[in-house]
C-alpha cells in the first residue's frame, strides 16, 4: 500500500464513527469497484448535502428549510415541545409516528466530565419558546442516564418560572424486553410505577 | 425526516458494505457536524480517488501508478507471483511483511454459484506471465474453501505446460487459536501436516 490517494481515502474513511481499518478498506475497494455507479455520486451527494442542509434556528432540527418541516408544518401541534438531545433522537421519535407536536433539539447534554455546561447547549432557546402562549408541555426525552437525567434538573429549574407543565418519558420494561436480561434500576422503578391492569 | 439531501445521503451511505441504516444515520450527522474539516474533504478524496487510482494492467493490483509500485519495485523478488482473489488479500499478505515477491490479482473465484467462469477472472494473464522466464514459483494464496480450492484446481491444471513450481499456503491451526474452538477439517489437516517440533 502506498501513501498516495488510497491510503488517504482509507485513512478518511476510518475516521468515520463506528468504521475502524478494515471496513475502511472494505468500503474504499467496494468503492472503487463502483466508480461511476457510486463512488463519484456519493461524493457529489456529501458536497450537495454540505451545502443544502442547514439547522433550522427554531428547533435545531436539520433539513434542507429553515424553520425545518417540521416546525413549518401548521398541522403538528404547537402546543407541544419535545426535548432531546440529538437530531438522532429526534428522528428515532419521529420514526414512531407516536408524536405529533414540536421539537427542540439541545446539542447534547450537560456534562462535567466532558466539561459541557448550560451556555453549550441550546437551552436559552427552549426558554425563549417556552414562554410563548402556545406551548403548554415541555416533553424532556432525554436519556436515562447520569448526564440526561441532570440536564432534565437543570432544565426544569430553568423553566420554574413558566407556566408549561414538564413531563418526562416513562421509565420501565422496554416492550419486548426479557425481566431476566434487565438491570436492577429498570425493574425497581417499573415496580414503583406499576399500574392497574 | 424529508425526502431531500439528507435522505439521500443517508440512504447512499447505507448502501456502502458493513453499513446499516442506523450507522448510516449516525455517519451522517457526524459528517454534518463537521462539514468543513471532514464532509467536504471527504468528498473531494472521493472524487479524487476516483480520478487517480487505477488498476494495475500487469497484477491487478490499485495503485496511482501503472504499473503498481509493487510491479515497478526493482528489489523485489521477481522470481515468485503470489496470486490472490481480491486486493484486499493481497494488503493482507503485505501487512505481514514476510513476503517480497510479486503478486497476482484475479478479481474473484471461480463459482459455479454465481456464475464466475475462468474468462471472468484475469487468469490468461497469469498464463502469460508464468511462461516469463524469470518466473519459477506461483504461490496460490486464495481461500480454503470450495470456490477457493476449485479455483487453485484450474490454475494448477492451467499451468500444468509451464515449468514453474505451483505451491499453496499451508493449512494448520490458526497461530493464537484454541482447539477447542476449531472445526474437524482443520485439525484434520493440521495432524495430517504435522512436522517433528
Amino acid at each position: 500500500m502506498n501513501d498516495g490517494p488510497l491510503q488517504h481515502l482509507i485513512r478518511t474513511l476510518s475516521t468515520l464513527p463506528g468504521l475502524g481499518n478494515r471496513s475502511a478498506r472494505r468500503i474504499a475497494l467496494h468503492l472503487l469497484n463502483k466508480r461511476d455507479t457510486l463512488m463519484r455520486p456519493l461524493a457529489q451527494t456529501l458536497e450537495r448535502a454540505a451545502d443544502e442542509i442547514k439547522e433550522c434556528h427554531v428547533c435545531g432540527n436539520l433539513d434542507s428549510h429553515d424553520p425545518c418541516g417540521i416546525c413549518q408544518d401548521a398541522r403538528r401541534d404547537q402546543s407541544k415541545i419535545c426535548v432531546v438531545s440529538q437530531v438522532s433522537d429526534l428522528w428515532a421519535i419521529e420514526r414512531t409516528g407516536a408524536y405529533r407536536g414540536q421539537y427542540h433539539v439541545l446539542g447534547g447534554l450537560l456534562s462535567a466530565l466532558d466539561g459541557i455546561g448550560p451556555d453549550d447547549l441550546n437551552i436559552a432557546g427552549l426558554k425563549t419558546r417556552a414562554q410563548s402562549e402556545q406551548v403548554q408541555e415541555i416533553i424532556l426525552a432525554l436519556a436515562a442516564t447520569v448526564d440526561g437525567q441532570s440536564t432534565a434538573h437543570y432544565i426544569s429549574d430553568t423553566l420554574a418560572g413558566t407556566s408549561v407543565e414538564i413531563t418526562h418519558l416513562a421509565h420501565g420494561v422496554p416492550v419486548g424486553g426479557e425481566l431476566d436480561y434487565l438491570d436492577d434500576g429498570t425493574i425497581t422503578t417499573a415496580l414503583k410505577s406499576r399500574k392497574s391492569a
